[in-house]
Formats: C-alpha cells, sequence, structure tokens
C-alpha cells in the first residue's frame, strides 16, 4: 500500500497555531442572530441597531427570513414572533414592528 | 487693584493637553439612551441588549422614567411609546414591550 505522506516537508508547520488565541476568541464572542424580511422597519433597525453591537463580544448574523424560509423554525424555536427581532443569548429581542412570522411565512 | 495671578507659577501647566484626543473621542462615541420603567421586560432588555452595544462607538445612558418623570417628555419627542426602548442616533428602537409610555405617566 503506498503511503499517503507528502514527498516534501514533515506537515508540523500546519500545527504551528497558537490554540490558546483561538480558544479566547470562541469565549470572548458570542453569536448574536439578527433576523429581518427585508422591509423598512428591519432595513433600520439592521442599520441602527443590529450594526451597534459590540464587535468584541457579539458576532452578528443576519439572516433574511424572505429569502431563507428553512430558518423561520429556528427563529421560531428561539422565541421570535415578529421581524425585525434579535436573539441573544439565546433569547429573543423583538425591535419595533415589522412583521409577525405568520406574514413572512405566508409570502415565503 | 490687587492682581488675582497666582503667586507661584505660570499657569501654563493646566494648558498642556492633547485636545486632538478628546476631539476624536467626542467624535467617536455617540450618545445612546436607554428607556425603562424597572419592569422584568425593561431588566432583560437593559441587561441583554443595552449592555450588548459597543463601548468604542455608544456611551449608554440609562433612564428610568418611573424614578425620573421629568424626562419623560424627552423620550416621547424622541418617538419612544413604550418601554423598554433604546433611543440610538436619534432614532426610537422599542425592544420588546414592557409598558406604554401612558402607563407610565399613570404611574409616575
Amino acid at each position: 500500500m503506498k503511503s499517503e505522506r507528502p514527498t516534501r516537508g514533515n506537515g508540523r508547520g500546519a500545527l504551528f497555531v497558537h490554540p490558546q488565541e483561538e480558544s479566547e476568541h470562541t469565549i470572548m464572542t458570542q453569536k448574536a442572530i439578527f433576523y429581518h424580511a427585508g422591509c423598512p422597519v428591519c432595513v433600520s433597525a439592521e442599520q441602527g441597531l443590529a450594526q451597534a453591537l459590540n464587535p468584541a463580544a457579539y458576532d452578528v448574523e443576519i439572516v433574511h427570513l424572505g429569502e431563507a424560509p428553512g430558518r423561520i423554525a429556528e427563529a421560531e424555536a428561539a422565541g421570535v414572533q415578529s421581524v425585525p427581532a434579535l436573539v441573544l443569548g439565546g433569547r429573543p429581542y423583538h425591535i419595533n414592528f415589522g412583521a409577525t412570522l405568520a406574514d413572512v411565512k405566508g409570502a415565503a
């Protein structure tokens, strides 16, 4: 059987990382998900509030439920009832009011 | 007439400041005001969202309208209709729903 070891180098260079730094980063930032449906209220909340979060503490993901209807169930499970909404630390924060999740489902 | 000049030193030490640094700070941070009324929804939003804002960009002031009813008019002028609410860049973002401003006025 032929060895799959690379012909040059010992491959150890790839192991020369700083796991400490990586884990600190993982511990310090937590996931924040901003759910919206592209409505004007949503755009305002995204630009005003979602982008105002502390980048050192939160890794913000923007999810357009009209374009990604497959993620509606996940938003509902987190307690989201209307958009725009921000889920931080597993808790839903509804920001102003754009549309209900039922409306988004109907449109999707 | 007696001179009021200090008897020691020339007073110039006090002028030795860094105006550049001070103005940069003023330009970079803007005021964010979180209005609440002490309700459970308000406390959750304060801990979850108001404290999640980027400290490099926002100087967050927390205002309890039940204890500072004199600031209800200011909140109304910014478009706040219910608490908890966050005013960022002059725009109101109502976060979930604790109480209407009318309720807060009635209780204050």
